[in-house]
């Protein structure tokens, strides 16, 4: 647990292990920032809530991880729930990660999944009084935290889009047999990002046309700003449906044309053989009486016509582009 | 027939056969709860109906099971249908049933299709005065029941997750031949669940937006809470349309791949037999005048010709991955 | 024509052949229903309008067969276009009958298309004073005839459930070679129901919200149900459309299986049969120097080979699950 | 170039080969309608413009014949754009028209495309005084204009249907092999009205809500019953939409058909000959020793062995309903 | 860097190298428009921001080159960023250009990303005094530099319409193959524009309904004129989609086309030369008492019922219109 407890003049950033310790440390006159990284357990977010009057079903969608992106509000405070995506380096997968923002007066609360503070630079612009950020209220606070991780989201987009172009051109160039499995884990994580991404985008259309006493007008710019960067993912993910959709159709097209490639070439061979075969089965009869097995000419003039019916098969089918 | 009569600080619970001892022991002064496990007569709910001064058309929706969900209000008396989803153990197959919740300013009267008590928890709670339920006004009673009811559907789509996940492994690794009914089975089953979850979302949402004195302002975040649920099981719900749709075109791949595999097997070796076939038949004519067939080494020399004819073909094949 | 005319405490039923005589007939100090069972000359209808000061735009819209279902208000009327479907029972076919309600003050007009009359039940019930219908104003008259139609097209979807679902069974157990066509005239009849019902939606919705003299408060309780029923049969029909949907792919993954067997069977065939061909072919050649042919175990032991080749591409099939 | 002066008492038609003649013929006491039916050179609609003050932007949309239908207003005037719609009598092909009508205070003046004048027999009607038309203002004329080219959209209407059930019994009737460029030219017929019929229910919708000195609210039924038709033609339209989409699923289907049906001929007459072939290709062998050879049973008995063979595949493919 | 000075009676046209000395040339009582061709370096467009105290928000806006079109606004300034779409001559390629435009009470500025100015004429016409342009505000020269940009959005558009058309009669007249490549880069191009074209729609939507001191009331007909551009762009836009979705239909029918060619010569030859050569191979064995082959005429009956069976074969495919 990490306290930042700063105003125009200074700032300060203390470590605490107990929670009684932090909240003993807020200072009423300064502006406070607790960021927890490790989601905390149920008691101690229960100690939080209690000490700042906040309602027990807040409580639950901070701790529930499943909880869906949303924007709560009362007279005294805001929650804001969101999903945060990052590519997992090692497994080259997608994973999100829980965080809930919960702004007062003088304080914001930031709790976090697990793992690295994604709020890092934050926290360091403020100790180092970089970007004004000190002077500025908990609105704009919220607004650097939600653009973090809306910043996010563009390398899981690109992420996305790397993956789907090498996918094109593998079908386009017609180096994959099948890319149907492929197709479908990229909608599958389309599906996941779609599940975070879509009601981030109301949240944050709840939050630019909140009125609250929190949110000062004179921000309103930044949370604009917010909702342009969110319909330009949405624009991305929307034009990747479409991509991957198209990708189905090349796909099964692909498919559709290895396969009229193979009977193609079934139907070549035997179009050919199966008429010399026959002649061939003809002149290998036992009657008594054929008169062409007789006549010297008779095997060289079979093998010309033979050879006169191939090609013209060939010709034909050459013309028909089948080969 | 099960009669909750409390206040803040007494509970009791009392059983009843017949409605006239029902009605005679409501109290005035408190708060009561009337909870019916089986769908009563048309007569009985006529009676309650008659008695509570509620219009006719009430009462067909209270009895007809296959009432859409929905919320009816008049100046005293809020009505609340929905449909209860559930597993059933025995045939894993999702039933469903209609319950009615009729509030009043001190009563609430829930109709129960039938079977089990779906709302054993909430009354144990009253009698053994857990969760401060006792001082809380008829709202927050139907919170209680329509949440109970809500997340019995997040147990349902839980189940149809497993199933989808299941038959989509299945497809992945080409276990199933076609999955075509099963998925068929699976899109009846969400028409199934469509048919209630979409018309609960949009009582939920009237219910939120109702401005009735039944409904206090510091129970909205109760029903805001509600709505959220419901959001987020319909997120769900979108989701596993898409999966399906994915499954679709993954099982019409697998089809046309298996179909490519027979052809394919067809064409090797109808590609390279046949043309050998051919000159087998060739050497097998009657002519009296063939020069080879006189030959020592003709035998020797055409079955190297074979030989190369065959691994050719094959080297083709391989080449086209053909197998 | 039949003019019902009552009220509390009279009511009186009377046929006319003659316009004329009835409008004479009509009490102004009574409510009058006129039933016209079979669609009127123009002529006809155009003296009522005269006579009632109606717009002959109106007068267009009673007369014209294939007027959509709609909602239209004056200062003095109310006029409610409707199409009533029913299944004809000779040949098992939706029909659609063209049915105009006009309400005004003191009378309701309905104007049916041909055949039985609609309303008969509803007619009787004045007569013999039940469902305390006579002390009740046109809105509600307008109400039970509205949902007398409305009824009519549950039957019209349980129909089409039916037929569905016999379907659907069919596909299933792949008893059905190629149902398209069958899908597709399913298609065409919910294309004919579409075009009357989600106008009448409309209808009623615009009923629902309309503020005149003529509708009454206490009567929007029945205007709501009204609503409920369409909304129900709207997602009824909804479910059917994706119903449908499935079958087109359940339909098309029967055909492609179909097309497998084909094909297997015509593979199985020719991968045992054209190597062992081939190998006769050999044998039956003339080459005069061929070792084989002397040996009194050549015959056996081909024979031998040759079933040896046979079972093995026989195991490599049964494993691949050709058959 | 042709001007319609009228009042209550008289009518008169004037045709004029210059604008300057017709501007000076305009009676202001009286209604002139100025009707142009072959499109006339800029410089003619500028000096109209300029005379009547109005907008050089309104000019544009006048002369453009791609200009997509619409209303607009100004506080003297309204400008109506319209594509009228109709079918070439030479090459049955749907024709387009752009026509403009610009409504003033004692003024409606209509440019038409080219070819025959659309609104002959509302003139007519003028002046021969049919249908009261001289007593109404501006608007009526605007309504009976408008009527007429959505009465036109009813023809295309029904040609398309007429064309869409001939192919719909061709392809139920298995008449077509393969009708995609018959449903893909249908397609683009459909997308050519749906570009003119869409903006013009806009704009009749814009028509019907506008509030303006120059519609009088006693129109307002015209206007409704316009809107009216137009969403008659929507419905209708939407229904070929779905038909088309349904014939292609047909088409598919038939084509899937036909190849089943070649395949199966294929497999039939190979699952039978090929196994035979092989037995006659064995007895062909020239082995020193094949004791069958010598029996002068066997050859019937060989051809007995074949007839069974070729009848058990012959009843086995009948079961399956190959053939 | 171009600087156009100009009122009613004089314009004059400057260029310069540094920002500063444009800065210090804006004329206050004239109206200026600074026209930059070349995207500035961050610094030179935070210096104009910081000199007419705009936003670093905004900043960004006009610096990033994937800023989604949008209108905004302050009290003093309007921002316009917008996609010019063009198609570069060289690859025929269509090629993306980002512009900005900046709107003050006595000045506009506008950033083009690079390469040719696309407002030559309209600094043209200022210098010229040509289109009354100099009276004008400055709202007026928004409107003709946004109205630049859609005109060359046509062009776009018509350069995909002579695509689609080409690519149309390809499929139709069944030269192309496969066309799902082309289909497939058309639907990306097409997405590259949607990506542009929707929210400049939404941009200019903002700006028709932007009630502002800058925007006049009496130039709202050139907004409502671009509005009713981008719509027609749109059904126009809309319309390929449509064609899209009909050339893939198109196209999987060509393929199946195709296919069932080739399988119906592979059938036709099968099924015409497989009995027959059965028939050579039985008159080809070798058994000692084969009564058939002492008959001198067994030979020509055998041609004769084979001609006999060929003809069959071929009259009944002929018949199923098999070739």
């Amino acid at each position: 647990m990490q306290l930042i407890s700063y105003d125009k003049d200074s700032a300060e950033l203390r470590n605490f292990d107990k929670i009684d310790d932090v909240l003993s440390s807020i200072e009423a006159e300064k502006f406070n920032w607790l960021n927890i990284t490790h989601l905390p357990s149920a008691e101690i977010v229960g100690f939080i809530c209690k000490h700042f009057n906040i309602h027990s079903l807040w409580l639950e969608d901070i701790l529930h991880l499943e909880q869906r992106p949303k924007m709560e509000e009362t007279e005294e405070t805001i929650l804001f729930v969101i999903n945060e995506l990052n590519i997992n380096e090692l497994n080259k997968q997608i994973r999100k990660e829980h965080i809930s923002i919960l702004v007062g007066k003088n304080f914001v609360m930031t709790f976090q999944q697990e793992g690295e503070d994604l709020f890092k630079s934050i926290s360091k612009n403020i100790l180092s009084d970089k970007g004004k950020l000190r002077s500025k209220k908990s609105d704009y606070l919220l607004y650097l935290q939600i653009d973090t991780v809306v910043d996010n989201y563009f390398e899981v987009i690109e992420y996305l889009r790397e993956k789907i172009e090498i996918l094109e051109d593998e079908l386009i160039d017609n180096k994959k047999v099948n890319a149907i499995n492929e197709i479908h884990s990229l909608k599958k994580e389309m599906n996941f990002i779609h599940k975070s991404l879509f009601p981030l985008r109301q949240a944050i259309f709840d939050l630019q046309n909140l009125e609250h006493h929190l949110i000062h007008d004179s921000n309103s710019v930044y949370f604009n700003d917010l909702a342009d960067h969110i319909e330009h993912l949405i624009t991305l993910f929307d034009s990747f449906r479409e991509m991957l959709t198209s990708l189905i159709d090349l796909n099964a097209s692909n498919i559709s044309n290895r396969m009229n490639n193979v009977m193609k070439t079934l139907t070549v061979i035997s179009t050919i053989f199966i008429p010399l075969t026959f002649l061939a089965g003809v002149y290998g009869m036992n009657f008594k009486y054929m008169p062409e097995l007789e006549s010297p000419y008779a095997y060289p003039i079979l093998w010309s016509i033979m050879l006169i019916i191939a090609s013209t098969s060939l010709i034909y089918m050459k013309r028909k582009k089948w080969f």
